[in-house]
């Protein structure tokens, strides 16, 4: 089969690889049919990650159809059409016991495109299926639903549910990329009386209005004063980190009231400082976090019901054997305007899913 | 001054009265801009509450103009537009210090057209005025601000905040008159998958999809069947009581997912009953309560900004001068349509409110 | 091999019937090492329990030795001795995966000894395995353990977390039997003010005094004026009912103070009175509930760190053939003083448990 | 009287000034029967508090019995004995609301011995005595009351709350003075599995040892791989910081587990190092506070019932006017081996108090 094969900082290719197959009996092997590439395919690329090695599959996010499963193998069965989650969880180790997926012990966690192949190929083997795949209700798109392999639960759960957001709540979001963007839309779930949205691109913050922010602001016009002034001096609520650099994550402290939380969602490759000569009474609490994708569940039945969409976060469109091409466009995202970039052939959506079982069954 | 004079049972006059005055350092004084009449009024009326004596002045749900206020009072000052809650609050009791309001040991709760007198009269002294009445900002109308004296906040406290109303959920609101259908509006604050009413009437189904609900269901048509097809046979995630009889209440039971949350908002005058032998096993949560209108300062930011509008609940308007007039249209709901009926002179948003803080300053 | 096989309501044999083998890649077959009777294997017993069927073997609580694994099971292995839990988890429906095991759709729940072969028995087959039996440390001793299949979880998740337990509480037990006694222990993990029990046997209420309550009344002698008295007027912050019968239930309902809770444990075959017309304005929340034991693990550590015991609990040892007899104990309990009997031979603790992995480790 | 007066940095005397008289309706006037010194008096002696101003009576710790109070005070009255919070809370601004006293924007908060006289003095104006002062019962000592003043609360709000301490858990705490010592007392409530204590000295890990620790590290000992050994490699569940300088603070996020939380007490004057290159993957929750004294009334019903007392914690005692003799005990702690000094005069117990409210009944 074909795939996009990293081969050492600075290089990738569009290359033939051997097919993937049944290695666990809980593995599942899918067919592509939706993929798209996240901002952390571009720092393996640039050999940021380390435990990356050569010859590996990149790609985390995908939608596909089952083609084979394992023996252990209960809730999906080839001929389904799913959504492959970007972590996988053995079901049995703590972490997983407790929904915290994306910490799994027992061999998952982030390991599409990571440690193992991942989904940017037409062929890809899921591990521990049962619990990393879920079966798609036709009314879902392919193309909306691979928004749900990562970005929409990345923004949910380490942002929005990480930050309390409430209603009535004024949440700043910082960084208008994906997630942000992301993050606008799955925070409004909970009502919040205003979303501001901060980053230094306007083509960026014209997407976020788009999405629903009530306001937004460059990064470097003052945000700050923004938040006082519209808080009465006390600073906001909820804010969310969606940068990933000291200081980005530097400003959500400063723009966060007493009792407030920050949220960090941001990938950071280097220390920021956290000034507790301020922070110390403030009663401030900030959180990290790698996504879980325990919430994919009820984020795919607010898609079926129309409530989640990928609407102005899918802003290119390519055939899977266009992949070198999808990347030219995502790695320039600032002149192209791309916020995420996604590649499938058109019969994505033909695919017959005899007896799939409604979300809400299980 | 006029004022709405419960005479005993069956018997009302809108009559004179001596004017309130100032009787504690806590007090406030204020001019009636807007009332409105709620179902426990015609209770009252009925002689169901025996606490209430003749002579009482009804109503616990007013905006007003502040004319005076005690020596102790801190928080607003003569001429500022309030909001008047049906819940005052002592401040000090442990149930106030827990934000408990309704259960206030210290001289609070519901006390207003009560076992004081109420706010269906050009004057109202409310007692504990700092933690019991609210400054309105100038874009927020009396005749909305109204609904927050009691059914905005009744229904999120003890409907949607009590049963846990979440993103994806199934809720169901038993009972669609003004509170059922304010919790429909509270609710959807949280994005639940979808809303469901109840109701015998169709006039108020009508009035619950007008405010959102997703599917509407005729207490004799088999409401439990609909809800076991919407959810594969496994029953809702939050089910609402809002209509105070043991059936509705046991409809509920019945209709509540295994782990799901029972919310009774109604108010019971005998016992239901509850059938352990079926939910001992079901993981089930049941709470009632009386509203604490802790939430009413968020519910009133949400209004600042647009965002919850008395909309399809205010039916009927009325001089303040007709009262009984008012009452004979809300004590025929069934025949009139009324849902809120609201009272009060056209002047209300010419109050001058200078100075007043924004509702994020505190 | 020797099993207690129900012949029908009123009859029982310990008897032989065929070895258990392996009928799903998820099985383990365990050797039983200890084991004890619940209250609802006399409820079985007597025909209350139409589900099962005459030729079940009863019993969901053991300690044992696995002998057997299928394919899929992935954390445990022939030698390890382990705890068997009374409800086994599929760990792939939706309530598995909110740890809600109890509830579990997928094949598991409350199975053994219920709609499949449980542990009165020499062997047993326990499906899923890997999220249904748990490896025991060496530091902690089968006749410990063995209270950790049901009632230290069932106390703990359905008593003490559904009330909500937390320090400086007056919590009030009702109902002094196994679940009542080992729910003392467990609300003690969290420091409550005071813990009341309230029991008809005066015997049982030594007990209860034994384990660490700090106060006992006998159901006859008024306890609601006792709780009264305790805490001025106001009642108990937390009200457990241990019984499963009407009267039990409607006493907690009376004991509860505003804003506190009542958690259900009791199996009920009959419906209680809900005293809607005192209760709505009251606070209250109500909460039933199946064991998960989702709390095992935790559970575990605590009596590893020799801070949970079954001392006071444990009155009567037998051995495994002495299974009649045991029974006949078990269910003259108001004569014979019996709280749990406990069965298995005297070499349970020498099994040698190879690279047992540490209950934090995973 | 006498009092202790600042005379800017490095300066102050035990002096006489002004008796303080009531200057608002809702003070009181307390005669001090027991005080404490408190760390931060030494940093305000320093002048590392700027807006401390000479010529202020420092102290904030206090037990003492009101002799006259304000036209609005409705809680207590002269004669009855009372804790004075180093907390004081207006009741009415947004933060008193949701009980966050220390936030108070209405002006409390801490400003005893901060921006208005405090307690080291033989009277004190307490502002907003409703919600500031705490009537003790008969049953609990003045010298043991007065460790709930401050080091009770802030340990088990900052700390234990924040942190999120519970059964089972492995909790470190970092730094053995009065607060980190308090600490050990108050995490107990919540039975976690072990408690580790980090510290420098010997002399204060003895002290631990005797408190309850379950192990106890040097800080120059490698603590980290002690907590690494114990928690198979995993990380503590909880860690607080109970210094208030960089080092200690970053040592907490390198011994946190993923999922866990570090709790911050500690007093900061400089910024730490947030190593969010390790962090943001490990689903670690940070919390910053002061305290809010909301527990209070908690924790007195626990030293009530005699679950929390000062042993081990007051070292040393005095008179009233040994007050700079005290201050040099406890300035020398190192040499001296103070934890907290009291001071006060013996008749502290004989005060009656005529009718005084059971904790439990307001």
């Amino acid at each position: 089969m074909k795939a996009l094969v990293f081969q050492g900082p600075g290089r990738t290719a569009w290359q033939e690889v051997p097919d993937p197959d049944i290695k666990d009996a809980a593995d599942a092997i899918v067919r592509v049919d939706a993929v798209t590439i996240c901002g952390t395919d571009l720092h393996i690329i640039k050999g940021d990650v380390p435990e990356v090695e050569p010859g590996r599959v990149l790609g985390h996010e995908a939608v596909g159809t089952v083609v084979e499963t394992g023996g252990d193998v209960r809730s999906v069965r080839p001929g389904d059409r799913v959504l492959i989650s970007c972590i996988s969880a053995c079901g049995r180790c703590r972490f997983c016991r407790e929904g915290r997926y994306g910490q799994c012990r027992g061999g998952g966690g982030w390991v599409l495109g990571h440690t193992i192949d991942g989904t940017q190929a037409e062929y890809v083997r899921v591990p521990f299926a049962d619990l990393s795949v879920y079966a798609l209700p036709n009314t879902v798109d392919s193309f909306d639903a691979v928004l749900l392999a990562d970005i929409f639960p990345t923004s949910y759960e380490v942002g929005v549910l990480n930050g309390g957001v409430g209603p009535g709540d004024t949440v700043v979001v910082v960084g208008a990329g994906p997630i942000g963007l992301a993050a606008i839309a799955t925070a409004r779930l909970y009502s919040p009386g205003r979303v501001v949205v901060v980053d230094l691109a306007e083509s960026r913050l014209a997407a976020a209005r788009k999405l629903g922010a009530d306001a937004t602001a460059g990064a470097d016009e003052g945000p700050e004063q923004l938040i006082e002034d519209l808080t009465d001096g006390l600073g906001a609520d909820v804010v969310i980190e969606a940068v990933g650099v000291p200081e980005a994550f530097e400003m959500c402290t400063r723009m966060v009231r007493p009792g407030g939380r920050v949220a960090n969602i941001g990938v950071h490759g280097k220390p920021a400082v956290l000034h507790l000569e301020d922070l110390w009474i403030k009663d401030v609490t900030i959180t990290t976090g790698l996504v879980d994708t325990s919430s994919t569940p009820m984020l795919l039945r607010m898609m079926a019901a129309g409530r989640l969409t990928s609407a102005e976060l899918i802003t290119h469109r390519f055939e899977l054997g266009e992949m070198e091409q999808a990347y030219e466009v995502f790695g320039r995202a600032a002149e192209t305007g791309a916020v995420k970039v996604a590649l499938g052939g058109p019969q994505h959506t033909a695919v017959s899913v005899p007896d799939a079982p409604a979300p809400d069954a299980r």
